[in-house]
């Protein structure tokens, strides 16, 4: 028995998310009919995690078991070959039989794209969410200062959830800035449904000022998701790397 | 009257060329939509040149005239909201009535992206042409070094074109390289159809030891399109400024 870890990036724009749904395109879908292919029989990819519809990543793991032998760089070129372009295997290893790519994962990194000027670059336009209002970038910095350590992130996530736990430790949060984009990255030790796309929302409404930075804890205390700021769209975020 | 100059950003992918024509989507053709339904009176804008089906454009530019009087910051705002957002107004200056966007134009800058990285971004795969055999860098150059002047560009551009005069003069003509890409950037006092990607296809074709780069200039004088290389793809090129 072989373990492959594969590292992928994909454009989500044209995908109904990672996890594999019967009769739409989704990219666990596609990644499992191209290998499928090329091994001669059907196997089960276990990605990182689930990226919701719309998401794009620049850094998702995905690992397969196989009991072919495989030559990573002939498995390598030949995936890419079958997958459509919007998905790019970047790198094939093998494992040891105990990795998985959820369960081995230690630390995820998110990005949130923001557009900040006024006329959004039709090369970007899928990969951003564009707000051109004023926003006050230290009352932002000042919010975000309170998300870095652990905490239970009931209010910022998905209202009906499955996970057992809702604490999760954030190992950096901060916001970079250019004349173009405000940019959001998030390391984490795990992330809820929901979780980045939340806390920008609510930051956003921070930079607003329809919340000040103080308030920050008190939605934290409350495990309440009516709390928060709105969810913002999908196609700004970006999986950016998984660490094990 | 008033006359109009509008600046334009556009991924070219899902359009076929600039050129207006009955019962396809075009630049030209969204482009008039838009500002006729703003104005209320159709209008006919003129461009600095067609670009074809694939291509795309950071500073295409167009003009336009019409009797109604506009605030250039308002029509800013509202051709935008109106157009799809593969297509951006990215400027918008009322300009004297002998401006003309095709006849005033001084010089054009074109890009052509060849992507050198053996796995192609999902990010940028509609927007360069992906080459990863080996090119040898200082043929290239070397057979770029025939370019910059003035040139009879028979051999360089679409077999038939109705131009009375194949002779351009070129500015600036030379490849920037990084480890992902080479970007090829030529300024002229203009180009025939499927001219730069015509050079670009023939300096390829040096680059795979195909063609000596002495060769390029028995290319120009036999006033032939068979004896230069092939054309490159269209989603390659850039339509990068106009000067006026």
């Amino acid at each position: 028995m072989r373990n492959l870890k594969l590292t992928l990036s994909y454009d989500g724009t044209s995908f109904h998310g990672w996890q594999l749904q019967p009769g739409v395109r989704t990219l666990q879908g596609e990644l499992e009919r191209a290998i499928g292919n090329i091994l001669d029989h059907e196997i089960t990819t276990h990605g990182s995690g689930r990226t919701d519809a719309g998401v794009h990543a620049q850094g998702q793991v995905a690992h397969f078991l196989t009991e072919k032998a495989i030559d990573t760089d002939a498995f390598h070129r030949s995936v890419n070959a079958l997958l459509p372009p919007e998905i790019r295997v970047t790198s094939v290893e093998e494992m040891p039989l105990d990795f998985h790519a959820r369960a081995s994962a230690r630390a995820k990194t998110y990005e949130y794209h923001v557009w900040r000027s006024t006329v959004v670059s039709p090369f970007h336009s899928r990969y951003v969410h564009s707000i051109w209002q004023h926003l006050d970038p230290d009352t932002v910095d000042q919010a975000t200062r309170y998300f870095p350590g652990r905490h239970e992130f009931t209010s910022f996530s998905a209202a009906a959830t499955s996970k057992k736990s809702h604490t999760r430790e954030v190992y950096e949060a901060q916001w970079e800035r250019s004349s173009e984009e405000w940019v959001f990255r998030i390391r984490a030790n795990g992330f809820l449904q929901y979780m980045v796309r939340t806390i920008v929302g609510t930051l956003i409404e921070v930079g607003r000022g329809k919340l000040n930075p103080e308030e920050i804890p008190g939605i934290f205390e409350a495990r309440d998701r009516q709390r928060a700021g709105p969810t913002v769209p999908a196609k700004g975020l970006h999986l950016v790397s998984v660490e094990y």
